[in-house]
């Protein structure tokens, strides 16, 4: 790719537009939350359970817990993945841990009550940006678990402090591009995922520059970028759950 | 409850009538061959992956192999289901031997070369019946892949003998029903799985009688009912493939 | 083979004939119950081992459990089976789930108490038929043991409703066969496990017809031959351990 | 137990005798070389498989190799002993590098051609020193399988430059017993595990006193009843094969 | 801990100090570079290990592979950490991913031929900083092994870039600090770790505010500091190695 | 290497002597005891941790328990040592059960109260005899996590009776050695470790003759050196902890 040539995207797309980003609530009958949270053909199932008790190393604590899966159908990806029954990727521990750090963020566990809230994060199809799809899907989910308890009188009331998404941004062909698909990230030099909050705060930055580095300006770029994708993503989280609208 | 009161079941059907059943083929980008199978609220995500070789205990058979993986998302259940990443549980490897050797049974794995073919069978929701739908819907991720390697010009016409499908049922406070949901299937005395072809022969058949036993009266009523559902399983398949139609 | 010709069957046996059958009881000093099961040269030694208390997801159900496992010892086989220290086969859990089920289906384990009854089949030497050797020698181990418990007072009385036994019959070259042998099985076009009680009901049946399918008819015929055979096995049952003679 | 009382043995033996030994050679069909090899009630069965090919790391050697595995079925033991499927136990490995070492002191590996030869040893009733009739008995299913390749005119001789057998000793109450049973076993202050060859040579030496220590007097008096234990075994093992008789 | 009260740091440091940071290489008598880094009370080992050969995947891409292990010896904590023997922990797979990352992007992997460089990073002890210490060590100990060669005539010159290091950074009671101990980083609201180079540009950056969200400006001040601490540690990189000095 | 000629050894040895021991006590900050042991070029770090608490099977004992574990660093070795996350190695539970069992035979366990100290003995370099510098350095750990409870009034009295030590010999080319090197220990036809007391008495002797045997006049040879190296050791662990001084 020429530097500077601005790549025809997916979606026909400029430099600084996402792909289409669906959140459908409620698709799941068994779980206590879910949102089929989709970024172009990227999709993810997000589910939340909610179940009694903490983890050992969390009793005492007096307060909640949430934490996070995340796992690839085999046939989500071009070459089919292998199921982790021999030993868990380092890939998807590192996106469970940041999913789960990422939701943790906004909630009070310490009015949630000795309860666990999973967020299973399976991907259904994979086409670049899984785990920022994941960490702005669960979001939904674990809204909808939470409301579910606060009415059936669980909980006295919401107990979160606001929302939380995720988008990635990178430079591909020395272009700063927002929400990379699957062959933008194939090739980018740089690659950049922000968690951030609907107040514009910033939750978790992580950038990365295996192909190349990268400097304090194109660091600023890549994260402007991404704060405008996610001021984009918490509105259709709102639509989505009616929270804050 | 009662023996030979007629339960109420789910979508007002009698105890010979199945639940909605719908086959969608294509559901997935990146996989070879996929199909989406409902049966009522069980709904398995089925998805056909061609790879290159085959296992190293096949090797110099000059044939290829046909096998089947089957996972439950944590969240298909009503109670969430654990990964198996500590260990398999019997249940699962015992449902993935029993897809594999079903499509086996309509495959000629002589012409199809050294090649292998995944079925992963992923319950989204589960709620009775998933190893049943499973097949059904395998059966047909199964055509799509190998179609699309007669299109490409890998193979010379489709390598199957036939259609393969499967519905369970069983006898639930005395009476004989088909297609058992997962509050049916809960209670049932007896329990059978039939495995058949689209020219009414069985494949496999498992009757289970954990909480009762049958004897053949009983059994030859339950393998008319399973019979005349894989009848009308075929039929779908043919319309959702244009296979034999 | 040629089809419809009978091929010499080992120990010289016609079609619906079984290999000589014995059952040992009483075979561990260690064990609570015991049996050495040999159907011919295969040689299954069945243990039952009584323990305090159940698996954690059944407290609370005031009842007892009766579980299996299955293994083969190495040189069992004529090429060398590994140990299943990597991860547990299919087969194997696919087995000692089947062996569970068919004890379970004659004990009254409301009638147990808060115990545990580990039924250790371990295969010294395989040919043919170690599942239903297996079941039908785990069910002699199974009733000393629980006589055992009657013994000492433990139990009122034995928590049996009955006997189960097990065996195979299968078609090979076009013949419909009776407990099948190792080069029989391995050539066996259709294959039923049958398991089932001293009066004549039925409590699993596994039909399979990975290398061809079979019709009604000849399911019939090999659930004929099944029953004759497990009417034989209940009364050498009975035989060996005065159980209802 | 109180100091330099004489304990009543099981068998009415004396302090420097054995259990009856007996050592069964070819009781497996489908096995290389076998033997059941039973101390008193101590029984375990021994195998040996011939597999070509050596381990990666033994590529390219030149030679063969003879290694082991042992394990104890569940019901061998008093309390049910769980099988390693979650993890090796220590002690499981720790005993058949054990028996692998005393094999091949005793093998000209150099002139096996690259084979491997598997001596599993299973203990089917343990009753103290199961490592010891573990070496005794794979001695003879090691010369049986060796034996079968000369036979079958694959070696040209017998590449063994003698026997290796195997005995425990140990100080019970002060006294010096030799081959402990179970209960000796768990009294001993201090326990000897002797390998040696049918010449008077040592192979192995094992002297554990964690409940106590020894000094060079009281090891000596245990090397010596080893010794004369090994001279009787080894009379044994020649009487059994014909080995040098 | 009082917002903007500078707390007492070890080592008496203002908030924009560094520990003494000790960087000693050659230290592993059989590793081909090794360094031992020391922030402070934390203590890494870094050794290189350079083999033949490349990991599957990255087979005919002519080209080398650099990759990195990280673990604690259970005793460098405060509570025993065990070892990770039942299954990898997250955070060490994560932080394993990120050392090798940041080796690899200073690395010409074209210029290495078909060779595996792996970096041990085992902690000796544990005082916050251990992932920051164990890519500055790593640096050290892989040019080692990297000058091993070229002195060796395996590589005509070194196939480095250049040199990375890295350092963290965080607010503690709303104060900005750098290179947080453990108590700090126990304490740290927001927590940023960078990865830079020689040159000043940026490899990775990885900010979390599980307990905080942070702003563009609060990030600024994170990455100002570290970008000074990371000025000086190449400089220390350079006078324990000779490389651009 | 020829009969009987003296090789030239490491340090400028003669056949009786010991490499230069140091043992180094309180090397670890987070450790409750710890000390390096380096005999020669092996080095490894002890570390004692004290928990609360016993293993499930010591519950109801009314006393503690001592157990220890062993890890080689992967660079400690010429080669490098993949870490044992895919199984434990049978080497490493042998030595660390080896090392388990010494230091319990001279720990009054009984006077303990119900805690578990862990000796966690890690090879930094690996030079042979790394079981006997860890058992030596081990003790010297123990006796400080054991003098610190004392001090910190948990314990009236230090519950040892006495020290234990450890030290290889071996039959090199035919002359007998002391204190095997890593060269030596690959060539030597014999082998055996000593583990002793203070006072002159045995723990545990394990010989091997694995490329030869060995007959009593050695075997007393090799007891006799090992003696004397115990007696220096136990020495230099009385200067580093001032026990028994």
């Amino acid at each position: 790719m020429d530097e500077k040539t601005l790549p025809e995207r997916s979606f026909c797309r400029t430099a600084d537009q996402m792909r289409p980003v669906t959140l459908t609530p409620g698709v799941m009958k068994n779980a206590d939350g879910s949102c089929l949270a989709e970024f172009g053909d990227t999709r993810v199932l997000c589910s939340a359970t909610v179940e009694e008790g903490v983890p050992n190393w969390r009793k005492n604590a007096h307060a909640g817990w949430v934490t996070a899966e995340y796992a690839m159908l085999p046939a989500s990806t071009n070459r089919r993945t292998p199921r982790e029954y021999r030993g868990r990727k380092g890939r998807s521990m590192e996106i469970e841990r940041l999913i789960g750090r990422s939701l943790r963020a906004v909630t009070r566990l310490d009015r949630l009550g000795e309860i666990t809230i999973t967020l299973d994060c399976d991907v259904i199809q994979a086409d670049g940006g899984t785990r920022t799809a994941s960490i702005t899907g669960a979001w939904v989910a674990l809204h909808e678990a939470l409301k579910g308890l606060v009415e059936r009188g669980k909980l006295p009331r919401l107990p979160l402090t606001g929302q939380v998404a995720a988008i990635s941004a990178g430079y591909v062909g020395g272009v700063a591009l927002l929400d990379l698909d699957y062959p933008e990230d194939s090739h980018a030099e740089v690659d950049l995922n922000l968690v951030g909050t609907d107040e514009g705060r910033i939750v978790e930055v992580q950038g990365t520059g295996e192909r190349s580095t990268l400097d304090r300006a194109q660091l600023d770029r890549l994260l402007d970028l991404g704060q405008a994708g996610i001021e984009r993503l918490v509105r259709l989280q709102s639509e989505a759950t009616g929270y804050r609208l």
